[in-house]
């Protein structure tokens, strides 16, 4: 079933390469794939369902791919040269209502890049979990900022420009964080 | 013409207390301010024209308004607030295609309190307009971030609380930034 969810779905990214998403309706898809509108219909409830499916799928991927590593510029690079291999489903969802797909997939994979340093930076330290939690929360939302307006402005910078600028600016601030936390003790968080 | 392009958004703000946006029709508009469609016609090209406006407007009021500021705390807080006061317009158009208008907004207006604080620390170093303005867009763009997460969250946290937050994570980073352009020559910038 999966399978067939992946037929549809690639067929939606390779009709993306010649039109935009809202111009694609389900008789399209059905028709590419050789079955019926009810045949879609049997999987989807329409196509944004469909692209909903596709970032699911996608975050999930990325999750498990995830192996240890070293710095999080690495991870925010692979995030960047992912959006641009897929740039095109990527643009279309951005710009329609659907845009939340795009930053909950891009939250979730550069937060587990980001929770990961942070919770290496904290070793000897006394802060809660919370707290890198809220730490790696906030560079996430903070670097995905930068990462809209790259795709805004069609992900013409290179990535590993993107990455580089960010460190100039945040470089030590994970720990900076971390280490007021422990010194301070701020009833609001 | 621009008092009646008030008129009729003042209505809308008005129906907006009881109705979600995507439900107010030009009708329904052009029959509560006893005019017709044709009338509304004249001034905008549909509802989201309308909202359009109303957040260049405010836009204006609100760079016009900003005068000198000590800390940029005093104009997020201030933001917020507005935020919290036009609540209804804000949802309404964040969970719409024209989310845009909401962002434009809130970035404008921040960046403004920023870059002021920005070129105020600036004195005395050698760094150029540029710079400062990169280091301005970076933290408005990802202060904003979190103040996009609060809109989601249906702004329920005090605005103080919001700030205090905020400005525990980045204290001090706008001079760091600014010493770090100084020593360093970056060539990606």
């Amino acid at each position: 079933m999966s399978n067939m969810k992946q037929i549809f779905t690639n067929t939606l990214l390779e009709m993306l390469k010649s039109k935009e998403l809202n111009e694609i309706t389900v008789t399209d898809i059905a028709q590419k794939c050789g079955v019926s509108r009810q045949a879609f219909y049997y999987y989807f409830d329409d196509i944004y369902d469909m692209v909903e499916w596709f970032f699911m799928e996608e975050t999930d991927k990325a999750l498990m791919a995830y192996t240890d590593i070293d710095t999080w510029q690495m991870g925010y690079i692979h995030l960047m040269e992912w959006a641009k291999k897929n740039q095109n489903i990527i643009m279309n969802t951005y710009q329609s209502v659907q845009r939340e797909y795009v930053e909950v997939f891009m939250n979730r994979v550069l937060y587990q890049y980001i929770i990961q340093v942070v919770e290496h930076e904290s070793k000897g330290l006394t802060v809660t979990d919370e707290q890198c939690a809220y730490i790696a929360n906030f560079y996430t939302l903070a670097i995905n900022a930068i990462t809209l307006e790259w795709i805004r402005k069609n992900m013409h910078e290179p990535p590993v420009e993107v990455a580089e600028k960010v460190n100039f600016m945040i470089e030590g601030d994970f720990k900076k964080a971390l280490l007021k936390f422990q010194q301070i003790n701020l009833s609001i968080f």
